[in-house]
């Protein structure tokens, strides 16, 4: 059931999963627990591409109570266990790399309430995304962090990994929406942190600090989220380019000049042949595009902002800019930008999709190394993603695991070339276990060491989510 | 040297101030050390209004290396030392209570760099945030966090304390805007979190958990922002109301209409009599004011989203809606606003001020409670400040100590009903020594043990900044 190029990691002893199997039960109902090979099988991977490893024992808890009962048995024991939503993630983070229980937060997915006067939202973390958007759209609310996979992604996903998404450019990441959390910490005690109110510095920020820890810390069970009004009016704009180079440097030239769209998604030549025609037609000769999003309460200022950066782009060679006149043309190009990454997948049989960021000056820069870098070593490299804040996501194909040294080869060789420029691996995705090995290209091992012994200090068992986030410095 | 209602703690022995003074000669150069009267009279206090409490020692590094030698020195001898700035804190967090050595980092003063290109600077701690916004402007960027005291605070401190301000609303806080950080750990061990691009998920953020720690986690001895380009056009509204809950309601009514100005701050009846005349005049009969300010790159859209904002506080009750016309007004009317502070301050020899949050639909609610208290238990209270966020600086004006234990009953149910509001004790100011035996109001025993044993995993020997933030659990 691995991959060849899969790493294995020791399982859980067959008498001890018995006992495992045994005990969850007493603490959950009959239908909450689960081993069944097609249950297995499918809580066995996620969207990294990373291998599949699948949990013994699934249970689906319904409350905190029962989340920290599950977590109690489960150190009592000494059995791994490992939190999980829509297995959506990009990194392997959900993963139950040594099987043992996986435990999936999807059956807590009530909207709690929302607050139109206060401008918050109290969710549970099984609630998908999308849904929660739509819902604080109807009061007159926003909640501007939009994942690609918004459609079916879950808060309690998006809290572990502080998911971003194209509106970050001008909006932020998840964490800048969380200000209070229900937590249920490795031990299974039950915690409130955080607060209700839009400002608060009273003690530790232990909100930042869970916020992105990638179900290594632990789990949410309840999600307090502030919102903002609703921006009134949206306006998008599709920028063609001859070139990518082009493209990105028209990315760079609109922010230095003072506008700050919502967002600024650029897509390289490989991407907008990939995703051409896929509902969606890119004008005749494209060679890349750039998708401007502005918004704001008043309209009147929106059209100037939009033709201000039109001009931008113009200046570096924009040879088109088409402004979608109706949502209905709005959705059709958002769809497109969405389809990039399944339009990819359709032209290799194997993808690995990179999350890297570089400071944004630059974004010219590291997609030219990373055109070079796939014409050297003979691999298909596509680029596309959030370049308006340096996020760009790199994207290898490859025809099967004969290639996969060279993957490695070529992963490898992105990551340190971006981190020699002052960037960062991973923009959104997480380290989880898919850039585990490739932490310490960016992170000192002091660093390192400090991250472990806090993970140590919040788990001293280690049976939280292992073998994830931080190199194992025996392996190493 | 101590007022009569001030806390005391044990004092560093003799003979060991001795050796640290001989220790820290040998580390530093003779004018970064001190210990004479005046310089330790200077150092006592600061804008808390909580007590006198001298260092024994202040010393004044000039470099990440110089500040590690002095904590590994300190943590040698085991002689308690507390980092300190600009002594601009409302909370006390900068108070050597036990003396020792106080820790200035106002000579690391330098912006080391501004990119315009990656929106990006780089600053040391003791750089004065009113320089850093002038630098940054110059090059068409924007530093949002605006704590009243941005001309003389210094980053360091903003950083320790999360620092707010008006802009808040919009922009959020320091926090938002902190990406990385070169950070002396208490052990004296130098690192560096957190990275130099606007995104990143790479680890736990640290950065997150050190912001807002109040000098009880480390140090911050580089600082990496992000900035945004600066808005283009920036336009404000002065407007009146007959009554602060007329001006409260308004408030709320703006927020929910969908506006998001970048300010909405509210100065009292009390707050507006005690400024009204010092460089700038309210029309007569203004009962209470709100100032709403709007940003934007584009002129176009504003005077429409002020026009709305003023309708709806129209509609509210306001009196008057007065746009300043020029640069000049707009600064009288801030620097006015700015002026509560020491206005209020000149009324009666004491002042309190504290700086609850409640969520924002209870901001009437809590202006009417508080007024209600005030006249119950014959006290001067006046509250303004950044209601938009429902943070409010509440403050308690008083003749002398003979009035401290009503003051103290007074604080105590103004922060109990702020709780009970779904509220915390402090948006911007920090816990510190003021609120240190408040915080048990808010936060649970679990979630104060646990944040005590974080500051034991930083710092076991307890002698960074002892006896701040979390209530003692042997005296409370």
């Amino acid at each position: 059931m691995t991959m060849p190029f899969e790493k294995t990691f020791p399982r859980v002893a067959p008498e001890l999963l018995e006992r495992a199997w045994t005990a969850l039960q007493e603490v959950l109902s009959p239908g909450q627990v689960r081993r069944d090979e097609d249950t297995r099988t499918e809580y066995s991977k996620d969207e990294s591409d990373s291998g599949i490893y699948p949990p013994d024992i699934i249970v689906f808890p319904e409350s905190a109570e029962q989340v920290s009962a599950v977590f109690k048995t489960c150190q009592a024991l000494g059995v791994p266990f490992t939190p999980c939503g829509a297995r959506s993630g990009k990194s392997g983070g959900s993963l139950a790399l040594m099987g043992g229980v996986a435990v999936s937060l999807e059956r807590m997915n009530r909207i709690r309430s929302i607050s139109v006067e206060d401008l918050t939202a109290v969710v549970e973390p099984g609630v998908i995304t999308g849904d929660l958007m739509k819902a604080v759209e109807e009061g007159g609310l926003f909640y501007p962090p939009d994942p690609n996979s918004w459609q079916f992604c879950t808060m309690g996903g998006n809290i572990a990994e502080n998911a971003g998404g194209p509106r970050a450019l001008k909006y932020g990441v998840t964490k800048d929406y969380v200000i209070g959390l229900e937590w249920v910490l490795p031990s299974g005690e039950i915690i409130r942190v955080g607060r209700r109110t839009i400002k608060g510095v009273a003690g530790y920020d232990l909100v930042g600090l869970f916020v992105g820890s990638e179900g290594t810390l632990g789990v949410a069970t309840e999600i307090t989220l502030q919102l903002i009004p609703k921006p009134r009016h949206v306006m998008t704009a599709l920028v063609i380019f001859d070139s990518v180079l082009a493209a990105a440097r028209a990315v760079t030239a609109v922010l230095a000049s003072g506008v700050l769209p919502r967002t600024l998604e650029l897509i390289d030549d490989v991407a907008l042949k990939a995703v051409d025609g896929r509902g969606f037609h890119f004008p005749p000769g494209s060679g890349s595009a750039v998708i401007i999003e502005v918004d704001g309460s008043v309209e009147e200022g929106l059209l100037a902002e939009l033709a201000r950066a039109g001009e931008i782009c113009e200046r570096q060679g924009a040879t088109q800019t088409l402004v979608a006149q109706n949502e209905e043309q709005r959705e059709k190009l958002w769809a497109a930008r969405r389809g990039v990454s399944t339009a990819l997948r359709a032209l290799k049989p194997h993808k690995i999709s990179e999350d890297i960021v570089v400071p944004r000056s630059r974004i010219p820069d590291i997609i030219e190394k990373l055109k070079a870098m796939g014409t050297e070593l003979g691999l298909m490299v596509a680029t596309y993603g959030h370049a308006g804040d340096g996020n760009l996501h790199a994207n290898i194909l490859y025809e099967g695991p004969h290639q996969r040294p060279l993957v490695e080869t070529a992963i490898r060789r992105m990551l340190e070339m971006t981190v020699q420029m002052g960037g960062t691996i991973t923009g959104e995705h997480g380290v989880g276990h898919a850039k585990r090995d490739y932490l310490a290209l960016e992170q000192p091992p002091e660093v390192l060491a400090l991250q472990r012994r806090l993970k140590a200090f919040f788990d001293p068992s280690g049976l939280l989510n292992p073998e994830k986030m931080f190199p194992d410095p025996k392996r190493f």
